[in-house]
């Protein structure tokens, strides 16, 4: 049997992502020891109870010593403070990397941390759920989905093969990106479309000539379908657009100009406008789902209250 | 064994909706005889291999005669020209009643065109899937949800019971409304859900920085869960669009008053604000889930390529 990829690594944050690497590094044996570390001490408590590694710490410069592969897991906006932190306390050789859905402003705060004898290398693994914290995670989290690395013109090549490597060995493609690139894809298929639908689930929020319970009686009428981007974690979220500010506010300028088309098709009973827009958007679906990035069910394949699937 | 419900049930239109009303309608025994007719030669054919029927008919006007039921499965921009078609053939105490998103505009292009001597009801089941035409339709569709009946002052009682009755025996749960706060509603957790799916799966389709290959790719982390809604039927949507424009445009322009502020607070690093937001949207997802109109299964239940759950 050969030996687990890296010997000790160091999960800084154990959420919804660090407690599902935690949990495909035992499964897929990527690690000899897991060392476990957030600031909070009943998360920290609940992932002893989950066992979800060898060792655990509420100091993260504790638990990063003599790790060869360090990973925050923690919201974008923390990540500075935290590489300041562990900093002084890196091994030789170390890889230290992150899962941040935000790269150019974390190697900004990051890499100013880290001392010439360790790797920086940035990432972001393109797999959630709505739902956080340390119970929400699962091993399959990342099969088949993409997990995007921006490493700089000075990356280590073996760091940057080993830090591959454990990616594939999770279920994931890897792909590297320049991290600008990265941040405006992102920003369109992931950013924008959680502030829209926080965005639609807040106005719906605030009518008062339709009741709460209306909306959610009716949900299934399409409302329903947004609620699950807007359920998910309100610091990361924040995060988020605080720290990729101006491609999200491309985006939404682009969003926004969009829709003053389509509110003046409406008022003006443009219907050929409408349904020549309506067609199109349709077949992007059907190339999700022959890209296998989406499930054909309808519905989503959701189980209805009986637990029995709708179709 | 008691008499079905209803004799002859005419159903027009024969996609989602009436295929699905056909299936539940032989499962319960809700009628001894259903007529089944489109202007569609082939989704006529089709429905006819399919055996949704006892008999087809392209001509409504053929289909509607002795019928006791008469159910309008059309969009709802074609209401009108289909009363007016048959009206003048219409049954003694005919209940005629129609599935569409819209309820005021409908009973104005119907009504004018039913005889004295028949029952108009206008009525919305609220359920559908992204799915259109005669093979997508399944008998559960209606179960565990609402159908909304918008009859005015005038309703027949009786005629009101028994078309009651029917929805119930079709698995929903029924509730009336007066017509314009039905279209205020839906315009809500409908129209407006409907219009922003389209128009940011729009947006991102038109990018020239990131590729649409890019956009598939990635499009698990959040842009994914808008392209269903996005791929609903185009004619439906346009007609909704063209006849529920008050209360929609109404809706839009408090979502966009709501981008706008959002927008700020990204523009001037409000983190409060966000979080604020952010943190109040994640409790109606939790409603929705416990009033038993949402799964609470980590993304939607999705099965994965593999065919497995996701968690």
């Amino acid at each position: 049997m050969s030996d687990p990829l890296f010997s000790r690594v160091a999960l800084i944050g154990i959420g919804l992502i660090g407690s599902s690497l935690a949990r495909v590094m035992a499964r897929e044996k990527l690690a000899s020891e897991v060392i476990i570390s957030t600031r909070s001490e009943s998360t920290l408590a609940r992932a002893e109870e989950l066992g979800l590694g060898d060792r655990y710490y509420l100091d993260a410069a504790q638990a990063v010593k003599g790790a060869d592969l360090v990973i925050l897991c923690v919201p974008v906006g923390a990540c500075g403070a935290v590489a300041k932190h562990i900093g002084p306390h890196l091994a030789e050789g170390a890889i230290v990397t992150d899962v941040g859905s935000v790269k150019a402003s974390v190697i900004e705060a990051v890499a100013p941390h880290i001392p010439p004898h360790a790797h920086l290398i940035a990432g972001h693994p393109v797999a959630g759920t709505e739902y956080s914290g340390p119970d929400a995670g699962f091993a399959s989290l990342f099969e088949n989905r993409r997990c995007i690395l921006t490493p700089d013109e000075t990356c280590d090549a073996a760091a940057l093969g080993k830090l591959t490597e454990f990616w594939q060995g999770c279920g994931s493609m890897v792909e590297t990106m320049d991290a600008s690139h990265h941040d405006l894809v992102l920003a369109v298929v992931s950013h924008l479309p959680h502030i829209i639908a926080y965005n639609i689930v807040g106005t719906a929020d605030d009518l008062e000539t339709v009741t709460k319970s209306e909306v959610i009686k009716y949900s299934a009428s399409g409302f329903r379908d947004f609620t699950r981007l807007a359920a998910s974690d309100p610091t990361m979220w924040r995060d988020v657009c605080l720290h990729n500010k101006d491609a999200i506010l491309e985006m939404l300028s682009r969003f926004s100009e969009d829709l003053s088309a389509l509110q003046r098709a409406i008022r003006w009973g443009d219907g050929e406008a409408l349904f020549s827009l309506f067609t199109r958007t349709r077949g992007i679906r059907q190339q999700l789902i022959d890209a296998g990035q989406e499930s054909p069910a309808p519905n989503f394949g959701r189980q209805n209250e009986a637990g029995e699937p709708a179709q």
